[in-house]
């Protein structure tokens, strides 16, 4: 499993696109407590609100790595970047990237990190030795997020539950199986990056034996109705033997992603499907809810569309984003 | 995809239990026309009845590569064949292997190969640069080989299948998903060393456009009641996109290999999970029959099962090892 070294510096590049920026919002909302500011190009225009430091200045008030937290097309490392990566690893930080591009594969980071004696996390490469999943019942329980596709809230309904429940007292913690996930946990395993053979062993990984009221909340992947990421999905749901999952939505939706000519599927045959292959690991999971992506609708539409389909189903609906009564029903349901 | 120069030379090493050599008696079978010959050290005790040659002499009568046709345990090359290996490299021929131990991350090999110009092919290894599974419907047809577990004759059906309907006419070609299939056909992917992402991607590459009535007879992996395996077993079924299935199994195994308290589902079971999930990337999906591997049964007790399972399902059933009507009856099934 991934591990990363806290608090972070942010690295925002010369991002001038608040949208490639996702990360680094995502790890101030949802990891504040272990980012210690941000830095950024001269020319860079998007700001998370958080303190300008330098890698050395941050390193000085105790941040042990700098997280990119952008993205850029074709995943790459632009040469603009160099020096800036270079004086962290200088300053005795870690570098921590989710790109196409390793840093790793880049002699000049391999060689400064190896100089300094600092790491280059690199969370789509999968840790070596992951096992054969074994299908053994694991002790705690355990909640998944799934979805009707890609891209629509899996890791933010997460989130939202775990955090929620732990508010409430319960013993609540996220999981991450992507690379965001990974930085805001601190810890995870990238599951599309894993050997199709290990991947149902990484995913048992993820979610250990825990105490009997322990609940951990699973970051879902992709959709079991993906032409290309259902055996990702698959082998999540199997590894991660959930008691319960959320199915995760955005209403209006026409298509599943990248691929044409498939329409998204109706909710009811996401939980249909999802009981069916996912009672292999675990005889009694159930689906406990709907989060719905409403990002887009007035507040009237929202309120809408959440009390319909949770009418519709006869289970408890809500957008995380929105909160509100409709997410504290939300979470009752998950704390069974 | 991997693509093997022919013709073999088969490489026995020590091998003292013919269990250990069924890969190189699969070539044998499969691949008689690619096999040119045997190499052994002294005290193997195990022959595939093929010529005995030095790498020397099977290159000299055209062989362009030498197969390791043995398993050991752990998945090791002993220090006892580096110097049949090196000897091979040494007269011109290509390495080929499936061992968890890598060819290319041996030094003496991956140094004298470069030397003389040979390459050694490691088929764990999956191709670089595959692609996202797009869903596409492709032309031409598909049949797949599906599972109640692992090995209980996957690989053997689909070939069986594709060389009973090739000696009809048909135009069938058997594709390896899996090592010793890769070696048999010559070219091929195994499918459970992917990156999940691109497992079902790689299943696409693996059965392009082809003609109407062409038929490729595609080798399947493990089984979606497996808990560890299922997602290989999903990402070959959506990117095979089969018209067709047979599912194999071993009538009297109880339990799923590996995995304690999980059992051999029902054929029934099978069926219906692979038109379910099935049918995502190909709504016309249908079970055409039954591989029953009656190894170890009398031949009355194995035509009871295969009648009786027929019966049961009505559908086909045949044990192609066995062959005779029942699999004639099976093969029109497949002929479609």
């Amino acid at each position: 499993m991934h591990a990363l070294p806290a608090p972070y510096l942010l690295f925002l590049g010369d991002v001038t696109e608040p949208g490639f920026a996702k990360t680094a919002f995502g790890l101030r909302d949802w990891a504040g407590d272990r980012c210690i500011g941000e830095h950024a190009l001269p020319n860079a225009s998007v700001t998370t609100g958080l303190e300008r430091l330098t890698p050395a200045e941050a390193a000085a008030r105790g941040a042990r790595a700098m997280v990119i937290g952008v993205a850029n097309q074709g995943g790459v490392i632009p040469p603009g970047w160099m020096p800036e990566l270079l004086a962290a690893i200088e300053a005795g930080l870690d570098l921590v990237a989710g790109m196409h591009r390793r840093l790793g594969e880049i002699d000049a980071l391999r060689e400064a990190a190896a100089r300094h004696g600092v790491r280059l996390h690199d969370l789509r490469v999968p840790p070596a030795d992951l096992p054969i999943a074994t299908g053994r019942k694991r002790s705690g329980r355990r909640l998944l997020t799934v979805g009707t596709d890609c891209a629509l809230g899996k890791k933010y309904t997460a989130l939202a539950i775990a955090r929620g429940l732990a508010a409430r007292g319960v013993d609540a913690m996220f999981r991450a199986s992507g690379q965001t996930g990974i930085m805001i946990a601190g810890q995870g395993i990238a599951i599309d990056a894993v050997i199709a053979d290990f991947a149902a062993g990484a995913a048992e990984l993820l979610s250990p034996d825990a105490a009997p009221e322990h609940l951990d909340v699973i970051e879902g992947q992709g959709s079991l109705f993906h032409p290309a990421y259902a055996a990702v999905s698959l082998a999540l749901l199997h590894g991660s033997q959930p008691d319960a999952f959320v199915v995760c939505h955005q209403p209006g939706r026409q298509g599943i992603l990248g691929t044409p000519g498939y329409p998204v599927p109706p909710i009811e045959a996401v939980i249909e499907q999802t009981v069916l292959v996912g009672r292999l690991t675990n005889p009694a999971i159930r689906c406990v809810g709907i989060s719905l992506n409403t990002g887009g609708m007035t507040e009237q539409e929202a309120a809408r569309v959440i009390a319909d389909t949770g009418a519709q189903l006869g289970l408890p609906a809500a957008d995380p984003i929105r909160g509100g009564e409709a997410f504290e029903r939300l979470l009752d349901a998950c704390q069974g």
